[in-house]
């Protein structure tokens, strides 16, 4: 069976036609300035006549980056695209038609989904994705079913509070104390150069070159030696070994995989994460547990919307 | 159909045929010395061939207070019973046969089921149970359809950390922060006794009678006008909020059900929890949800075990 994912990021459409977990015809768009609701939907809906093939039936999943309201697509807010509340879903399913059934997901959602069916995550059960990027999201898959939540916003796990009262740092999102703005990148970033600017660490600084060019990987590579880049690191590697090990405390996956660009390119605060999960989280759900590194990269969300599309989840 | 429920706790065993979600004939015996496995699995078998009718197939469901293993009864410690590392389901399903399909679920689960179907939870499709008497536990329904996790270990509320570094409470699991160390009401108990004992609050401790007399519900009673009471159920109701709080940005439920014997008798620590989780959980995560207290009260684990063999959930 031939089913299309569609990846709705900030900057790039792409759209593939996928078979059996792999991607067979691709096709990509940079978004420009026509990010109208409209405008995306009619650029969709060329895409995916391209790619479909001429099956009489071809589901089409979009995994899209933003806070979804329902299962039906409803957008609350997604920063990238200048939207809120707008019925994406319902308006983009007009267009395809009934040769589509559309359904209409998360993007971290979609990435999890993908990396369970056809990537780090093949033959688990029971799967928490955690992807540490500019923000830190993750997507939950109990017992081989995605789980999307009431108002489709599970595994909203950047904001699971950490840290609490007075001293607790501020998060986009005006809430204190979330793991985000911790260890999050942006919020690890814009720490990191205003530590630098005040003399934190004249060998970090040395290595960036200049403070507005240092950014996590820096730290990183200094982490095991200077005392500055060793206690940051320590701080939030166990901030976000506390936010992932009680999450699955609660979940008591089987895997647990691990993404995003700030992990990527800080292999020591990676392992600062893997090494702290023991003591937060009990031995009964660290026994089950393996940790992988995500395997797909880009593709996982639009194979993850794919798949979930195929299998029927949450058409609208 | 009829479908026969069994809680197996650690004084009492009770068994129920169970139609259309509610108990139509019961039966109960104290469990006394004799707790051996094979002991109990011929008490269990009698029990059900008295309630179970004479429809040709009768699933049975147990729910036992333990930490099982797997999806199969493999159960790994059962305090109350004295049993360590026993094959219990395994051993039931050859008692019963092939007349009765059987399935093992932690206590809590076939609780929070049982109040899904049946009692508070009705009408949800996510849902947390969360349970605080001597210790603190919990269930999780994602879509409907319990969350067992891949050791049948989800729902370890108790053990969720919401204290870190040298001050942080002892737990009985032998780990240090478990929210359980600090709201559960075994250690809350304890608190109370060794606070009083040391002068604390005389207002509590009159109320109380005797410091081996005083309880949560003393503390609860004062808590608008007592210092110390209002500061600790301040304290213990902020931790309560962090964990719940936190398990419900993952998880995006549209139902909450508090129970337990703690909050049963403090009203005024379950108001602490209610009012903590704004502060904790993001807005998008408060919005669909609705808070309801237990409602099916002892009857919970027997209906729900019931109604997961039913469903066909992780029979053995």
């Amino acid at each position: 069976m031939t089913v299309v994912g569609v990846d709705l990021g900030g900057t790039n459409l792409r759209v593939a036609a996928v078979e059996g977990g792999a991607i067979v015809r691709r096709q990509r768009i940079v978004l420009g300035e026509a990010r109208g609701v409209d405008a995306v939907v009619a650029a969709i809906a060329e895409l995916v006549a391209e790619v479909a093939g001429d099956a009489a039936v071809v589901p089409v999943g979009v995994g899209v980056a933003a806070m979804l309201a329902d299962r039906r697509g409803t957008v609350v807010n997604a920063p990238n695209l200048g939207w809120r509340d707008v019925a994406f879903g319902a308006a983009l399913a007009a267009r395809l038609g009934a040769r589509h059934p559309l359904g209409v997901y998360n993007d971290v959602n979609a990435i999890a989904f993908g990396e369970l069916g056809a990537g780090a995550g093949r033959g688990a059960r029971d799967l928490l994705a955690v992807f540490v990027g500019t923000g830190i999201g993750a997507g939950v898959i109990a017992s081989g079913a995605l789980v999307e939540g009431a108002s489709n916003c599970a595994g909203e796990l950047g904001h699971v509070k950490v840290a609490a009262g007075g001293g607790a740092a501020r998060c986009g999102c005006g809430a204190d104390g979330c793991v985000e703005a911790y260890a999050g990148g942006a919020a690890l970033q814009a720490r990191i150069r205003r530590e630098l600017a005040a003399g934190a660490s004249p060998a970090v600084l040395a290595l960036a070159g200049a403070v507005d060019a240092a950014h996590p990987g820096h730290v990183d590579a200094l982490a095991d030696d200077d005392p500055w880049a060793r206690a940051l690191w320590d701080e939030c590697g166990a901030y976000l070994a506390l936010a992932i090990g009680n999450a699955l405390t609660i979940l008591n996956s089987d895997r647990l995989v691990l993404g995003g660009g700030v992990l990527g390119r800080a292999p020591r605060l990676r392992a600062r994460l893997v090494a702290g999960l023991p003591a937060v989280a009990p031995a009964a759900i660290m026994r089950p547990l393996t940790i992988v590194d995500a395997a797909l990269g880009d593709d996982a969300g639009l194979i993850g919307a794919a798949l979930l599309a195929g299998a029927g989840v949450s058409l609208i």
